[in-house]
This record gives structure tokens, sequence and C-alpha cells, in this order.
């Protein structure tokens, strides 16, 4: 998918909400357990309910690993019904990946390329050549962690070096390395001050911001900086979605949720656009 | 296990060699390929061939996970078979992994529990509520990358902040995180350097050591300050060691590269202890 594209989705849905589909056995409806692939299951009721409310789905690997070939062969099924169904949704597998040069090459393959996701998270810490793999691939696009929304996530992100902190320095190198244009960020929304120091250094890049809802995040908060005059924002929301309900028709409730998002989304961009 | 057996082991086998089962199926004998499973085949011979020299075999997940299903599946079967017929091997899911609490705990079920690795590698760049959870499974180890072996590593762990730089606030703040007595670190053999200053820092905990060998890493000059009482030094060769030949007769080549080092590693062990 170009970037294009994905703006032009957003525009034309008056969104750009991204549901994380973190599936955890314990928590969704007990009814769906007696069927065959219950994962697969859960995430198809949750993308028939909201796919024209959503720009964006977002599997976060480690909830697949957690239950081994079962858990891949729902990853798989999950990517194939979005791309065969909804070729227009943009889809990001949260892996947090990265490693050596020809390592990376190996994930960028197995997330760009066998399982064809559009975008994939990658890890700064191992540097340029850890992360130049993923950016080699033509319209996929490589979402950088920089400020992540968690506990710690200040620990190192925050340590400061050279009048910058350590996030700061991982944007800005970033945009120094091969394709960069391929590139967006991980941004937490637990933290909206930095957002205005962040668009100065990355006026022109999406930013992939988790935090909204569970994890304390304002979504008014996050647009006042966040926004660009592509939008330029795509807001997850995992848990605080997929889980509204566990009875029969959690899908409804799910997008029920899901439309107050896009609603409150709406009314940003009248205002804005 | 725990860490007094992995050093038992390494005593008596006068070896503290780390083989990398990085499979590539473009790299392994083309005679294995006419095999149900010629990944599983081509690890079981190494294993067989090597394991009275090596005290731990490190899978890096990202060459299975780029085979998809069939890779998973491969995954499985080796460290079955080597906790079924090597317990006293340590083992190592070089995964790189790390995300937000909850989810961290999905990765370290996954290798912990599931596939029963004795250890897995982290990165620390989300700080400490992503690394904890790993930390707290009893007798399995969490390896932090702290200095990378690769052209990119000093990127961002090289910066200086507050006078040091930021491998060793790393090294520091992860030594104040609970159970960092389940730690070990990854420190790159392309920079000897760092190593007294490393072991100034976590004189106690072992390092895992890749770049020896094709990365240009000299195992000489890592000793030099990398020992301490427990050995302490996990010594890892990939590439440089399981694609000595692709012949008939690969896993003898692989044995006698592998007696190579051991006895390199057995002269340093009778120098010193």
């Amino acid at each position: 998918m170009t970037k294009q594209q994905l703006v032009d989705q957003i525009k034309k849905k008056k969104s750009f909400l991204c549901i994380g589909l973190d599936v955890d056995l314990d928590k969704i409806p007990q009814h769906l357990l007696t069927l065959e692939d219950p994962i697969f299951e859960f995430n198809k009721q949750i993308i028939d309910a909201t796919h024209h409310l959503t720009v964006a789905y977002k599997p976060n690997i480690a909830f697949y690993e957690a239950y081994g070939i079962k858990g891949w062969k729902a990853l798989q099924k999950t990517i194939d019904y979005l791309n065969q169904k909804h070729p227009e949704i943009f889809t990001i597998a949260d892996a947090k990946r990265g490693d050596i040069g020809n390592t990376s090459t190996r994930y960028a393959k197995a997330f760009f390329e066998d399982l064809n996701f559009d975008s994939v998270t990658v890890a700064p810490y191992m540097g340029s050549d850890s992360v130049e793999p993923f950016l080699a691939f033509e319209n996929k696009f490589t979402i950088l962690l920089a400020l992540t929304s968690n506990k710690g996530g200040l620990d190192f992100q925050g340590l400061q070096s050279d009048h910058k902190k350590i996030y700061e320095h991982v944007l800005e190198t970033a945009l120094t390395w091969k394709n960069a244009k391929n590139l967006m960020f991980v941004v937490g929304a637990t933290r909206p001050e930095y957002f205005k120091t962040i668009r100065k250094i990355v006026p022109n890049h999406f930013l992939l911001v988790p935090g909204v809802g569970t994890q304390g995040g304002n979504l008014q908060d996050v647009c006042k900086y966040g926004l660009n005059d592509d939008i330029g924002l795509l807001i997850n929301s995992s848990r605080g979605i997929i889980y509204t309900s566990n009875g029969t028709y959690f899908a409804e409730k799910t997008h029920d949720k899901a439309l107050e998002l896009q609603q409150e989304m709406e009314d940003i961009i009248n205002r804005q656009f």
C-alpha cells in the first residue's frame, strides 16, 4: 500500500482508528471456544463489524506466538482474510523485531512477503543495519519504536544525550537512513506533551499511537500537536475496544465502541480540515 | 536449568561454546532438501556431531519464522530433541523480543513454557516493565541486549549520557530490576575493548558473545577481560561453524570446527583455572 492510499482511506472513512487484535483466549467470549479456530473466528467477527469504521488492524504477534503453531495458523488466516476481503485496510504486524542485517532481512520477508502485512513494528536499539533491511521493501512501512507508552518507556528513551533525549536521537538518526520515507514511528498517547517536539523532528511521517483508552491516553490531547496535513496519525485501541463485551453479541458492542471513536475522529477532521 | 548446572557443564566439557542454529535452506547441504523436514534434519545432525563439544545451542528465531508454520514446527522439533536427548545443554531462543508488560508475559510463556527454552534474548529499549515479566520465571534466563556486534550497534548504544554510554546505563539499570539474578547480557565480540568496563558493572553475570569468526571478533581478546570465576562467557558461532561444508559429510566438518574452538577454550580454561 502507498502512503497516499492510506491517506485517501482516512479521508474517505473520516477515521484514523487502528484496532489492535490482541486475542487472549481467556478473555474472548467463551462460546467461541467450541469452534475449530476461536482466535480467527473472534478476529473475523470483529473485522466484519468494524471494517468501515477503522483504517487499520494491528495484531500483536506475541498473542499469536503464545499459542504456538495454532496461533500462527490463526494469524495467517486473519491476514489472508483482511487482504482478500478488505484490501484497502492498512495492516500492521506489531512484532517489535530487530536483529543484525541478514537476520532482519529474514524477519522482513516473513512479515512483508510471506504473511503480506503492509507494515511491521521494529525496535531501534541495534541501529541502522538492523532497520534498513526492513526499509528496503517498496510500499511497505517500518514502524520504529520511538517513545513508548509503558511505565518503563522513559528508562532509556528518556535519557539525555547532547541536549536531546534518546528517543529524539532515534527520530533524527532514522531520518538519515536509506529509504527513510518508508518509516513511521510509535509514539505513546500517554505522553501527549511530547508530541510538539516530535512533530518538529518528523513533521511528515505517520505516527502509530497506542495507549488511548485502557492505558489512559487522551485522543484530543494527542491530536492537538500530533495531526499534520495528511492527518498523519493512527490511533490504536486494543483491549479498550475488542473486550467491550464477552457475550454472544460482542461484535456489536465492539462496533458501538469503534463508532464512538470514529465519530470523535470525524469531529476532529471536520474541525481541522 | 540453574546457573550452577551451566557452570558445572562448562567445567566438565572444558568448553564455553554456543552453536547458533541459524538454518538457511539456501545454504544447507542440498541433499537434505529431499527429506520431509530438512531444517530439523540439519539441526539434528549438527547436534549429534557436536553436543559433547558445546554447552549451548542458540536458534535465531528469525530463520524459523521466515519459513512460517513449517519453520515453527522445525523449531519445536529441534528444542524437543535437545530437551529429551541432551537435557544438560543450555538452550537459547535468540528472539530479541520485548513489549509492554502483559504482552512480554505472552512472549515469556511462549519461549519458557510452551517451547521450554532455558533462556531468551530480549531488547531493552522499552525499559523495566518490558523485561521484568521475563525475569519472573525461576531457573530461566533473560539475555538482555547490551552492546551488540553489528555495524550500527553504537548508533544509540554508544551515545553518551551523564558520563556513561547508553549500554552502560542498560547494564546498571537492569541490575536494579526484580530478579536481576536471572539476567545475562549480549556483548558483541567485535568490541573487545569494552569488556573491561562491562565486567566492572556486571562482574558476576554470564555474557553471551556473538561475533567471533565471521563478524571478525577474536576469542583471546574477549577472554582477556570477559572471563570471571564462573568462566561467565558463552561464545557463539553460527555461520562460521554450521556452514563449514555443504557436502554429505557436513556434520563431520562442523564437528571438526567445533573441536578446534573447544580446544582453544580448553587451553584458556587450563591456563586460567
